[in-house]
């Protein structure tokens, strides 16, 4: 693992959020993005190295929308800036690590990306990145 | 905000999660501290210029055991590395901002650390750190 690519955070809207990431605690706004893989709207802030990554759902069908319903706003998933997705998931489901992609999919930026089960982790969320 | 600091994990158990952290995500495990103003043991994984840090409770009394016991393990908060946490907080604070901490107190490492009010952003809690 190289660095924390990003920390993604679930909101309803990035319109009423942007501002305290921007304005109040002053990261650099990046612009957003949609991700239309996972049916999300999101805003990037740069951070050193690593960004946050605000995510609001585009449809009921996201699992952003479900995970508020369950859960609320809040944290969603940390990612780690990977050499190789394909790689680093063939090791942890050689260690007996569950996932719940064995091949990486295409994320925000053109990045592969993958996730592993939360179970893995005590119910933190897990995502590996591989830049573009 | 220099960079994320690091991302603090409620866990119930340190010695059962250190091994995912160190042996299958492969972050460098960093060793473990004591911070008795938070009741808590803490374990460190150093991932780029970030860390994570597993947040065990000592006691029923631990604000990890009151997530843990409402919440359920998972991310607790999101730690910024700033150069002078009063002034950060003065400046928050007369945005309107809503605070836990006016005044830092010792954390981890001997920094200087505050607590924004989770309210602030939606839920997510926010911690502004200064390293020693």
């Amino acid at each position: 693992m190289n660095k924390i690519a990003h920390i993604g955070i679930a909101v309803k809207s990035l319109d009423e959020m942007i501002p305290f990431y921007r304005d109040q605690l002053g990261l650099t706004f990046e612009g957003k993005e949609q991700v239309n893989s996972e049916q999300v709207h999101v805003a990037f802030f740069k951070i050193g190295e690593s960004a946050i990554e605000l995510l609001e759902p585009l449809s009921e069908e996201s699992p952003i929308a479900k995970y508020i319903e369950k859960k609320g706003e809040g944290i969603h998933h940390i990612a780690f800036d990977v050499d190789d997705v394909q790689k680093r998931l063939n090791h942890l489901k050689s260690e007996g690590i569950p996932l719940i992609h064995e091949k990486p999919k295409t994320g925000a930026h053109d990045s592969q990306v993958a996730f592993l089960h939360p179970k893995a982790a005590n119910g933190v969320l897990f995502e590996l990145c591989q830049q573009k």
